[in-house]
Parts: structure tokens; sequence; C-alpha cells
């Protein structure tokens, strides 16, 4: 009998993701693995950010979903190159498909890739992709308690993003307790206040991200 | 070598939620499996719901959560009986979670069995409980795209809950277009739109909820 334990799939997943880091990291691409609830406001805050950029930066886009093209297709119309991967009810991105999904790339020259995980705030934490950044979003409509309740996630991320920030007037959600549930979660993480839809708090987050990349470029050596 | 075929996981969880669904007919409890994305607003749906029960069903809560007993507390403090499952990690309930459960209730003289399931718009659409309605809960801020990106939940749901529809004048959620794909992926399915924390929506869908135990009890022969 052939015994295959559930943490040694993972470990296989670690070793495939490590290889994506590597490979990513020696073409000067930055990686940034962006996860959150369904309806967290994933892909605006792509839209947006992606405006903000100025050509700092030429991203591409890996769109995770259980079915449907309607995220790659807004991303389509921004003309940034983007390769969507349909899991056909597989609940998180692995490794392996992002490895697959890169031949999408060939033609693209791109020094920022966004790999926009499936919607989901339980399984998409235990899978490393081989992304360099981990962002968290979380919609002030979701509720402050979401960082108590889905503890991991927020623990396995460098930065927390909370958008939907227009609507923060007609909801109980608590900025300050967010913060300081990150803060215990995950010290060194940056948190950010957005509102996407209205233009707020994408400019800071731009600067922060070609910042981030600046920083890698010179953790590898390449810059 | 001995293979186990995840269908077949399935089908023995599939066994035990039918015994489960068998074991509260028998005691005339009819069973809610509440299943949405995190922050959609399942447990204020149940507090407000609560209070529109009039007395005619005394319901008891099963919530199920990665970690913390935030809900489990606000159904106490309505004085409602409540089992707090934490799955420590895993990304829904099954039917032995529920069965195990069950126990914890031995006291109370239940007529509705309220499953609250971990926030989780995929992996929940896969695991029967050993419900008789299954109830999917969609907030407007999510987005009303969510029905083509995660089709297999709502299609196997006996209504679909629009939460939080006083923020509609903020967000662009369509109702139209959510309720014409629900109608598409569940043609027997009800549609409510409602606003928990004002109060608004509630009281149909406690009196639907009422009618639909007793068509429950009339089809179990037990009324």
């Amino acid at each position: 009998m052939r015994i295959v334990a559930a943490k040694d799939l993972l470990k296989a997943n670690d070793q495939l993701a490590a290889e994506n880091r590597h490979f990513l990291a020696a073409r000067q691409i930055f990686c940034v693995n962006l996860v959150g609830s369904p309806g967290c406001g994933k892909t605006t805050l792509l839209e947006g950010l992606f405006r903000h950029l100025d050509g700092r930066l030429s991203p591409g886009v890996i769109e995770g979903d259980i079915a449907g093209q309607i995220d790659a297709e807004r991303m389509e119309r921004l003309g940034v190159p983007v390769v969507q991967i349909n899991t056909e009810g597989m609940c998180h991105l692995d490794a392996n498909m992002i490895a697959a999904a890169w031949d999408g790339f060939t033609d693209a020259d791109l020094d920022l890739l966004i790999i926009e995980n499936v919607g989901n705030l339980v399984c998409t934490a235990g899978y490393d992709l081989g992304e360099h950044l981990r962002v968290v979003v979380l919609s002030v409509a979701e509720g402050d308690d979401k960082l108590i309740k889905y503890p991991a996630i927020f623990q396995r991320s460098n930065a927390l993003v909370i958008t939907k920030c227009d609507l923060l007037a007609h909801t109980n959600f608590a900025v300050p307790r967010a913060r300081g549930d990150m803060r215990r979660l995950a010290p060194e993480a940056q948190v950010f206040e957005v509102a996407s839809l209205h233009d707020q708090g994408m400019a800071s987050l731009a600067d922060w991200l070609v910042r981030q990349r600046q920083s890698f470029l010179s953790a590898t050596g390449d810059n």
C-alpha cells in the first residue's frame, strides 16, 4: 500500500513554486499573487493600479477562475497581456498551473506578473505559486472580522489592501480593527486603503509596487 | 496498491449526508445549508431572520468556521442554541462533522436546523451535508458576475438571497442580471432581495421558510 500524505503533495507544490520563482527572477519578472474572497474587488483593483503605473512597469496577468473569462476580457480591454486559467471546479491555483500558463506569454516583454487567484479566502492560503509577493484584498463590505476568522491567508501575506473604502460610511467596518488585527497577524505587512472605482489610494499602491520591484531587483543582484 | 478516487470519498460523504437527512426528518427537523462567500452577510441574515420567525419555528444553528467563535457568540446573544465547528483550515463542512456536532443539541427542542457553512463560494458546493434545502447568499458588494464565475454553487441551491441591497445605489450590481443568471442556472430557485441591517425583505424570507418547512413535513408524511 502506498500512502501519499497531503503534506508531501504540498511539498511537491513548494518545489515547483521554487522553480517558478527562480525562473521569473532570472528574467527580472517580479511576481505578485493576488488573493481574496469572491467579489472583494481584485480585478477592479488591477484596472485602477495599471492606470497608475504610468509605463514604469510592463504588467502581464494570469487570471484564475473556476469558469469563464470575464476578468481576462477586462485585462485585454486595457491592452494587458493575459492568460486565463479555468480550474473547472478547483478552488485555488497551484504552481504547476502557473508553469503551464507561462507559455501564453512568449511574445510579451513583462517585468511584472500578477496572478489573480481564484476568489477564495481559505484554500489559496496553502499554495505557494512561486510569487515574490503575496497581496491579500479585503473589501469593507465583507466586514472587519475576516482577519480573525480566516487568519492563515492574512498571516502569509506581505500586504493587505482594504478595498471599497467609499462604502465605509454605509457599513460597520472599522479600519482600525482591521489594521490592528493585521499588525498582530503579519507585523511586517503594509496596509493600503483604496476605493478603486473612485481612484482613491491607487497612486500610493502603484508607487509601493514599483519600489518593491526595485528592491527585488537589488536583492536578486540584477540591478 | 490501494487507490482511493476522490469521487469515492464524495460518495462516502453522500451516504453520510443521506443518513443525516433521514435522522433529522425522523425528528421533524428541517435542515438548511447556508452557503456564500466570506463576508456576504450570512450571520447578519440569520440574526434578522430569527427576529421574524415570531415563535413559528424553534431554530438551532451549526456555525462552521476555520477558527474562532465570533458567529456562535452572536447566536448565543439571541438565545439560539448553537454548536460551533472549527475546521482548523478545512474549507468546507462535511456530513461527518454535522453528525458529530449534533450531540451538542441534546437538550434543545428544534424544528429548524440552520448550518452556516464556512465562507467559501467554491468548496462548499460539492458537499451535501444532509440538508433539506440549500440557500446561497450573495451580497451586492460582491458584484453581479459571481453567478457566471462560480456556477456550481448557484446551480445546486434552492434559493438565492441577495444581501446588502441598501448598498445597491453605491455599486454597479444589476439585480436583473443576477436574477436572469439564477433563472438560467437554477430555474426552480426562489430569489430574495434583502437588507438585513435595515430589516428589509426579512419578513417574506421568514414566511417562505415557514412554508418550506410545512411542505417538508407534508412530504415526509408527518403532518
